[in-house]
């Protein structure tokens, strides 16, 4: 069986998930890792490549097609490198594919984890079968993965897709990457607290004081959603306002890509009905009448494990 | 010598220029029909369709690759369609190829008009040997090509390319479209004229004045880019306007694409230094460090001829 399984690590700043995966992207079983707790990355890689031994022999497995990798931020996925990450001390350009195919002796392929996320939903997720597909997640940043005529498009020098960072406001607030108005200085997790955290202070009555025991520092988008759900006006209207913005930046992106399919994932997605009423409403009143007839807007379909499954993809595509 | 020419027509809604041009893109002869003086669509494609037996004729040349065809609005570039076509009274939803291919008996290609610039510029231009490339026309309306992997990127329902309707503020005025605050409504024609009329009603001084005898119905971009070159105040800080605006949006394709050129074409880029000084000053001061050091933004080099040139180009890519 050696064709019939593969390794998809999806490696974030907090926790790096690991999962057994088979042909048909079904995760047959999963590890975790705290990210953080490791001392420098030579420890770190011996921690995964411990961990997917562990895994084959609690399995019996003896090959599998190799492992892939998603990891945030920037990636040279031809060469296998990370250059940077969060949490771990000494990361700096780690060649990550050679140090891993040393120490587990399989076949190693690295990709930023939006473009694997966009790989996962069109082999195995919401993309099934379509050719222009874009990815969008929204989370602390918002990240973008593109899809052009059945393949990862990775743009010049690797980095295409960050549609967070499309202005949709030439003179709106600074953004961090250097630009003015990017969609993600609207949306971006922070930039949501932030409004929410001003409107209450200027006296709006909401139940969300009350779901942080009137802590505003503990308000995050999960508990915006919450109280969203439960029929709370100022939740109601800061979705909808983040809808609107989301909505003004795709907009660009199906007039200029024309794509069949935009599907959005990550943690903010959560906000649900509300969120996608005011995003679907706005692209289709502002984009042009014939790409607009032919997007669909949807939501991932394969949620927290969307890293993984596109890492297993990426294997698939390469082996 | 069967291989050695091809029929390039540049299809507009004053004007049609036909050229025979050679395999290296060179313009061996042209011909140049007013298209406006046919009363019906058959008179027309008659006209074209002698044209190309009377330069083969003139020239002694038995056979050619087959005729390209540009036009612009919306084309079916598959089935060869030109959907509609202004000032030709009776033009809906013709099927251009199958009624050239039987009067002239070559094969015959059609496309839209800035899909075959970018073709066109790619393979006989600014932009030989690249990969990834954006071109932008700037007139009437504001049109977009995209080459991805040395490809012609149609989109789902071949209509991908719509840069001009890329919304810069998402509060900005009602554009044609449907949307707001699109970029050709700050950089089409007519809305550049607008904004030098009324900074000339509110008082400014100018030479543009003077150049129009006073009459400010006859401004035009190209009055006004004389006007720039001599040194004019308010004309250099309108087509300093026209450039941010355009450098904003392009950042957003910069940060999205990651293309390696940037081609721009198009009367308004006549405005010269001035607006692509300011062009790339904003792209450099707002878009993403890796993909901005990667891009190159050039005016095109086929200028007038961009048409004629990208069908020819078409052709061979389909001969």
């Amino acid at each position: 069986m050696k064709k019939g399984y593969t390794i998809g690590i999806d490696l974030g700043g907090t926790n790096t998930k690991l999962a057994l995966v088979d042909d048909k992207g079904r995760i047959v079983t999963r590890r975790l890792i705290s990210t953080g707790e490791y001392p420098a990355k030579e420890a770190f890689i011996e921690a995964i490549s411990g961990c997917v031994k562990e895994i084959l022999a609690a399995r019996g497995i003896k090959a599998v097609r190799g492992i892939g990798i998603g990891t945030p931020g920037l990636v040279d996925s031809r060469k296998g490198i990370v250059y940077s990450l969060t949490n771990i001390p000494g990361w700096d350009r780690v060649f990550l594919k050679k140090l891993l195919e040393r120490s587990t002796r399989l076949p190693v392929f690295v990709d930023n984890d939006v473009n694997l996320m966009a790989l996962g939903e069109l082999k195995f997720g919401a993309g099934i079968g379509v050719k222009n597909l874009i990815c969008l997640t929204l989370g602390t940043g918002v990240g973008g993965g593109i899809i052009i005529d059945g393949r990862l498009y990775r743009g010049t020098t690797l980095s295409a897709g960050e549609i967070g960072h499309i202005s949709i406001n030439e003179n709106g607030p600074r953004c961090n990457c250097g630009g003015r108005g990017c969609l993600e200085r609207y949306v971006g997790n922070r930039y949501i607290v932030a409004l929410a955290t001003r409107k209450i202070r200027r006296g709006k009555k909401t139940i969300v004081t009350k779901l942080v025991n009137n802590d505003l520092s503990r308000i995050t988008p999960f508990v915006l959603s919450t109280a969203a759900r439960r029929g709370d006006e100022l939740a109601i209207s800061i979705w909808q306002e983040m809808g609107k913005h989301l909505g003004v930046a795709l907009s660009g992106v199906v007039n200029l890509l024309n794509p069949e399919v935009i599907v959005i994932g990550g943690g903010v997605a959560n906000a649900g009905k509300v969120l996608f009423d005011a995003l679907r409403k706005t692209v289709r009143e502002r984009a042009m009448e014939i790409p607009v007839k032919a997007v669909k807007i949807v939501r991932g379909k394969l949620g927290q494990d969307a890293g993984i499954i596109g890492a297993v993809a990426l294997v698939k595509l390469k082996t």
